[in-house]
């Protein structure tokens, strides 16, 4: 049996959430209050015999004084108690303790001995961070042409128009192709399909329907747009956007869709504009090295034309304002939710050119125009803690904090995709994904991490379930994801146990033949997500280590009025015992997959269980 | 006895200096190869059996597969060989390593098993970096009103008009005064003062002068200018700013000064004029809240008025191009080395106004638009990792990397300046020293670190010898400066042993009476300096550790041609045994305190003296 070690209850803690936070989102001029949760010293912890916050105005650090401030009865719950005023829009933090091992520095990696720099500081920050209702929603990312059909929009019908001479139909229950040609296949899933399999929807719990690009396109990916003016016929166009978000709004499921503003497709209006007269405004879109035949392009694929942000002219159109494409769609009849940015890590980006952070900052303006309560989210499959501040991407994917770290202990890398994996990349123990998961989020403001989308794989990797070494962990790795900060997003059909081992496989078409279904990975995708919507605690609350070990992982997450402990494993391990007093707590009732705990000899006992996924509220 | 550690030769390592670097200041185009240096396995090293350089580029990630060059001999020697394009200003690198430890990321904190953020990526810079002289030179900082006085630039004198009603003169053996009354107390140090005292400077070994501000103010700091028209006419004017650089200059030494762009003094020229003026173009400069009676100012002193940098005529006057107040001094006749600047980190900065990065980089402009052979250094206090990215300042005062890890190892916190030390501070160990450094050092490119000033005290701080817990330390600790990367500076009179528990004590008059001097310091500091004057290793060369341990570190500095060992020591240790063949040395040849050593048994047997810092160069 294992007591807690280094992350654990035997140590002082802060996160920004607002448990321990007055204002997790505070605005200038706003006298914030942040708290150190001490540890119970009778029942093992460090002593800590005061304290100071030390900040940074105007570049200059400050520092405030803790005072105390005794729960009722002593011992956990005791708090030491910092002050200061929000003067700027980014105050980073961190606290410098008087403890019994010595002096300490309390950071977003815990607890150290040494002078460290500021990176690794909480942060509060008045940008204000995503919508109050992104972490409340699970979404459901769906691949268009592969999720449903309605059968009526494929191009016999005379209302598509749409040039689909690139494409080649095939039928729902054909293979689905590889190389190249899997970029051509259409199974003509549309919207209207969409709205269709509502029901399958509500039935999982799931908040938010996330869609990849639905604007026409030469591929079935429709990452290579040719037009931002209409959504592609062959999905229903307009009329089925707009219809679907209708639709899914009175079951209680917003709508989001998918932009790229690193590129469009070469097909696109714009770049026939620009190729065809070299003195047009749309030429200062592209970057033409040699006009119309050589130019600049996404990792140098001639058919995805890189675009050149110093053009105000393509941010009118484009990005900037309500009257922008990204603008547009975020309105009736469209109400999109939000917009996950393709390639934001790469946006505006060429060479000696950085425009990156000045596009996200005028698509920011043109979401907080319109009332900030749509999301914006990039995509990001690296540490994108200078990229995303929080006054331009509300969120990434989290890729770098959520995804990897997970895949490194739960599956394998080798069939994920290049974007995330890297030669050589393996496996890692629990302790190792907790200093993962850890060097991302603690360099990157709490808000952000909470209004990020965190998920297990995408269109963009193999199937979860086919990472992982077995179902029993990827049903484990699931559980993890509901219970991490970010908003979860999954992909359709894992729900159903969808496998494969690529990208491409990935792809497949929803099988709605529930005979094809996997009914136990249903039923759990099914009670996780019911369980994540009914606590709080697991969607906004603050996060804590209890115990990191090679198999198995335990953490908090707390709000004010509630206390969730979550324990995922790997492996059969020891047993945990957890000092009562350390918990702060005399009952630990079962969530998930456990049974009701007291303690014996004033310690819970965890059961070493695994694979396994277990929550338990503390009482 | 001990065999080296966790950061020890066992280990891979990469350092971004030209010994590992085939272009440590590389331009966009440029194909560089960077090394990784891998350990004798026979000797005990850990195997590395391939890896893979990790870059990003334009945001996106990129993989490069290591190329074995094994030396001549084998083992000791070998080196993972790593080439890729400059086509941006910042590229920042590290390496996914093989090892039979399993696989693991070498960063600038060294080797890790857990999946990192960027931020202690290596870096290359296309901004170049200081001036190729600047690691070369030993500055020497002078506070003029202190050091030497020529008296003859008294106001008695009919050619100094200054307005000095403000100050109270005292002779050169008076006590300095305490309070606020510090602050006007004047002694009549000038630059003819300095200029008679050349030949001290010489005789130490120094390359450069560092002049705290030689403005006309209304203190005996001058951080208060009232004009930058004219040299204070009370340190002899421009001519003998002038005449100094002239006469320095004929000697082989060095002079820059001192230049405040955050704040004037209240008396200054442009305060007063938009004072009287709410519409003046010079009521601009400033931040007035309530014209003309109330007004941001440094720390809310009300005699130092906070510049608002959003004024384009400001920056031309005063930083942007030529003739600029910058540019000007850097040209004949006065021709200073650089500038140092006075609160880089707050310039620029109130609330949510943030302009400190673009008068950095203007003031960046005006040095390079000079020919850039001039310095700009800004004063930091803190992690300057985002405030000196390499494109504005070229280093920092590195109280951060240098200063504070040092006196938190060999000396005492309670005397220092509120602006480096902080409530509570403590002090740490070798170890703990050694991680602080690697913090700071990590975070910044390391042309940044080699163009950053290092310095164990300064007109700010308390004296070094008295910050020390004992003069064996403080003698230690100024070899330990000579040995780390940066150009090393210290406060006149510390190389006689002047004592000062405070800022103000610490800027009595330098004693020209010999007797008054303790020999045994002087002779020590003209000793490192010529040592670090005589070796390019120490200068320039990487950076690595060898070993660190509570009361004794070694490490070594290294270029193409010279491999230097330095053991530092706060007590007495254990000997420590090196392998030689990790080392891969057959020799160590005595150079500082130390005899010369052959390796007995394989291995080389460092004593454990202490407290002493000892140098050996490797044959």
């Amino acid at each position: 049996m294992t007591v807690p070690g280094e992350h654990g209850l035997t140590k002082p803690h802060h996160d920004p959430s607002d448990r321990l936070t007055s204002h997790p989102r505070p605005s200038l001029g706003d006298r914030v209050t942040v708290d150190v949760e001490l540890p119970d010293v009778d029942a093992g912890g460090l002593a800590v015999d005061g304290g100071w916050l030390r900040g940074v105005r105007d570049g200059e650090q400050f520092w405030v004084d803790g005072e105390l401030d005794r729960a009722a009865g002593g011992g956990a719950g005791d708090r030491l108690r910092f002050e200061f005023d929000i003067t700027q829009p980014v105050h980073n933090y961190r606290f410098h303790l008087d403890t019994a091992d010595g002096p300490r520095w309390l950071t977003g990696i815990g607890l150290i001995d040494y002078d460290p720099g500021d990176r690794e500081d909480f942060r509060l920050i008045t940008a204000g961070g995503a919508p109050d209702w992104v972490p409340d929603v699970v979404w459901y990312q769906i691949f268009p042409d592969r999720f449903a059909t309605s059968g009526t929009n494929r191009p016999a019908d005379p209302l598509t128009p749409t040039d689909t001479s690139w494409a080649r139909w095939a039928e729902w229950d054909d293979p689905v192709a590889s190389g190249p040609a899997a970029m051509t296949q259409l199974y003509g899933g549309d919207l209207d399909g969409v709205i269709g399999r509502l029901d399958h929807l509500v039935d999982l719990g799931v908040g938010g329907i996330y869609l990849t690009p639905v604007f026409p396109a030469r591929s079935n990916h429709r990452y290579d747009a040719s037009t931002f003016d209409t959504v592609d016929p062959v999905l229903g166009g307009d009329r089925a956007l707009a219809a679907l978000s209708e639709a899914a709004g009175r079951r209680g499921i917003r709508v989001m869709t998918d932009l790229t503003l690193n590129h469009t497709g070469d097909g696109h209006e714009w770049f026939a504009a620009a190729k065809a007269d070299a003195g047009s405004v749309e030429a200062g879109f592209y970057h033409f090295t040699d006009h119309p035949v050589r130019y600049e392009s996404w990792l140098g694929i001639a058919s995805l034309p890189k675009l050149d942000h110093r053009s105000t002219e393509l941010a009118r159109r484009y990005y900037a304002g309500p009257d922008s494409t990204l603008g547009r769609y975020l309105q009736p009849p469209f109400d999109m939710a939000g917009w996950r940015i393709d390639v934001a890590n790469m946006t505006g980006r060429l060479g000696p050119l950085d425009l990156n952070q000045q596009v996200a900052r005028a698509a920011r303006a043109t979401v907080d125009g319109l009332g900030g309560d749509r999301w914006l989210v990039g995509e990001h499959f690296f540490d994108a803690s200078l990229d995303a501040p929080g006054d331009g991407w509300h969120g990434v994917m989290n890729y770098a904090g959520i995804t990897r770290p997970i895949v490194s202990w739960l599956g394998e890398f080798t069939s994920l995709s290049a974007f995330m994996a890297g030669p050589g990349q393996a496996g890692r123990d629990g302790v190792q994904m907790a200093r993962s998961m850890d060097a991302i989020r603690a360099a990157m403001p709490w808000q952000v991490t909470l209004g990020s989308m965190s998920l297990l794989g995408s269109h963009d990797t193999a199937r979860w379930r086919t990472m992982c070494t077995d179902d029993e962990r990827a049903l484990v790795g699931f559980g993890l994801l509901l219970c991490l900060p970010g908003a979860p997003t999954f992909f359709y059909g894992d729900e159903v146990g969808l496998t494969g081992d690529s990208s491409e496989q990935a792809r497949r078409p929803m099988p709605w033949d529930t005979a094809a279904w996997d009914h136990r990975f249903l039923a759990h995708y099914r009670r996780l997500v019911a369980v994540r919507n009914k606590h709080e605690a697991l969607r906004r609350g603050g996060f804590r280590w209890v115990d990191t070990a090679p198999d198995a992982v335990v953490f908090l997450r707390e709000t004010p009025s509630q206390r969730l402990l979550v324990r995922a494993s790997r492996a059969t391990t020891e047993p945990l015992a957890i000092p009562a007093r350390l918990l702060g707590a005399e009952t630990l009732a079962a969530v998930v997959d456990a049974d009701d705990l007291r303690p014996r000899a004033g310690a819970f006992t965890l059961p070493g269980d695994g694979p396994s996924l277990s929550i338990w509220e503390l009482g």
